[in-house]
């Protein structure tokens, strides 16, 4: 195992019933800018609970945050807090809406020019409004870490920063928002949570029995659990072990001291940025890709993925990662999301554009820094 | 799963060489109060690297916090925190230094009386002075919560409190501290963290897959990694992935929305307070008592205990159920752990003081809070 430091100072309210706690968690006498996206929180009764428990706390609405937030809307709210002078950001929404408040709270506070220099160039942040959240979709984990994607249409870019100040102070999880919630985002969430894990965990060995375990204590969760959500939107145990799933997935705590890849996100968000496909499909499309591409360097992992997560042992090694690669694929589709290029109208000429666009950038990714532009190509023709 | 609220803002800092982070991680202009326990800091190395990245603070000494340590000499430090105008605790040494010292934190600052108050009364803790800690044994937990266990020599009580406010505010652990201790200590480390894991784990199923899965990670890896730490003191990956273990053992994350039992802990303190037995060697007695007699209420995650930890998949529930015991036991002694009273010297005149004891306190222990005199007269029997 590496030498890392960890801290996440996030705290975690837990169960049904939880979001009349928003209020007490919220310093009092703040003026709250109460952040959502398009509107679902008005019609699963999450805005009235989160209006009652705040009542008191002078608050502004700012709506319409987008899935993968645009830096266009998300500056507009940013002059609303200055106007306003908001000092608390309440995100009432997914990991979108979150993501997309971190931005917001970073923004604002941001002093050395254009804040998209703070994703185009990782500028640092160091200030930002505080911000709580009660989260209504498990998915992206962004309620217990620092990170944030934003996406700038004018430029069809998708970018990342990542910031110990924008980690929520608190965030809510109530496991019944998922009561209501539509089949295709549930399983985004169980397809986006199951990546966020491979891509800490389908490396290559450090020795780090801990958080291997606990990688595949997630993934082995998400299979079972994913499922019965699907089937049974009202089933609370499920959805709890579903939400909590989606939380460990991305708290860092899984990522510590070991390697980690981000290939399927990287080439992911050139999918989404070109097409507008939902996240997590494009994880769904492009991890297979890495498995089969990468599946010598990650030889060792893949073996242990297949005999721990998907009860693998027959065969000879070759024979078990294909077989490890097949039952990923499967599951995927199981609960509803295609994994070729093809299924979303992506054609080749969307493979050129994404390699152009690595050629441009000095770095290569994957958990060797061995992925450029070719890898990217042939990870990409594999899923057509 | 029950509701809950998780918060543990704890920074670690964890590997070889780490320990040089110690002074930028304390607030500049502290007064620090550096504890210390029986001075095996001094032989170890550990002092002299403290010492040299603590350069430039002002710095008082306070060592002899003994094993279990006693109010009576935490009650000194009070009064040299107080004369000095120490604004810091730097906790260097095992658990039991740590959990002296933040008994210093909170009494120092403790306005309601007598701070034994906080122990025998569970009297709130509103302030304490900061703690950071360098951690020189894995077992506890403590540096990654805000437990404190402390015993009044003067009336053998063992007690112990718990608060955020007593919560590092970092925690060095470089594993290569490991190297130089004595065997006895890593075999205790070992069956402490094992026992830690086993109270939040071995109680009756909530649907809670994620944690009960951490659990077993944690218990599978104690199991590997503990015997080649004991083979080979300098084997740095096994260390390493051992004080992990130790640490997520007890850092509140497996606990979270599952009932939760410390009977044995509770048993334990008191075979410490009249005998003086190591805390881990009071666990590695009491367990497998609280297994046999409690087998029905725990029986389902007996079982599970049995197959995912131990591999036992044959025979029916009962025989299966005694293998699980047994195994358990077996592990305890093979790293060199008696597990019986008689092996301590304990007769039964001890076990009449006990349970006396717990008669005049008001309540029952265990999950179900259904433990009292009579069944803990049967447990520690179990022990004879």
């Amino acid at each position: 195992m590496y030498n890392f430091e960890y801290q996440n100072p996030v705290k975690i309210i837990f169960g049904k019933g939880e979001i009349q706690k928003v209020g007490e968690n919220i310093p009092a006498g703040s003026k709250i800018l109460l952040t959502y996206g398009g509107g679902s929180i008005f019609k699963n009764g999450v805005y009235e609970q989160v209006k009652a428990a705040i009542k008191g706390f002078e608050v502004v609405e700012f709506g319409g945050i987008e899935p993968n937030p645009h830096y266009e809307t998300l500056m507009k709210a940013v002059e609303v807090v200055k106007q306003e002078n908001i000092t608390f950001l309440l995100s009432v929404g997914g990991g979108s809406v979150l993501d997309g408040t971190k931005f917001i709270a970073a923004a604002t506070c941001f002093q050395k020019g254009d804040p998209w220099l703070i994703l185009s160039m990782k500028a640092p942040v160091v200030e930002a409004i505080p911000i709580g959240a009660v989260l209504t979709l498990p998915a992206t984990g962004s309620e217990m870490n620092g990170n944030s994607v934003v996406t700038r249409v004018e430029t069809t870019e998708k970018l990342s920063f990542a910031s110990q100040k924008v980690m929520p102070l608190f965030s809510i999880l109530d496991p019944e928002v998922i009561f209501s919630l539509p089949e295709k985002q549930v399983a985004n969430g169980i397809v986006d949570a199951f990546v966020h894990v491979i891509e800490q965990y389908l490396t290559f060995p450090v020795n780090s029995p801990i958080q291997d375990r606990f990688a595949e204590s997630i993934l082995m969760t998400l299979v079972e659990e994913g499922p019965k959500v699907l089937a049974n939107r009202t089933d609370y145990e499920a959805a709890a072990n579903f939400m909590w799933s989606a939380t460990m997935a991305l708290n860092g705590l899984i990522g510590v001291g070991v390697p980690q890849d981000w290939t399927s996100h990287m080439i992911g968000h050139e999918l989404t940025a070109y097409h507008g496909i939902d996240h997590a499909r494009t994880l769904a499309i492009v991890l297979p890709g890495v498995m089969h591409i990468k599946r010598e360097l990650k030889k060792d992992k893949l073996l242990q993925l297949g005999e721990r997560v998907w009860g693998i042992n027959d065969g000879n090694a070759e024979e078990r990662i294909d077989m490890t690669i097949q039952k990923t694929i499967d599951f995927f589709e199981s609960v509803g999301l295609p994994t070729k290029l093809p299924d979303y109208g992506v054609s080749t000429d969307t493979i050129d554009k994404i390699c152009d666009r690595f050629k441009k950038r000095r770095f290569k990714i994957g958990e060797k820094a061995d992925i450029g532009p070719d890898a990217i190509r042939l990870i990409l023709e594999d899923r057509l």
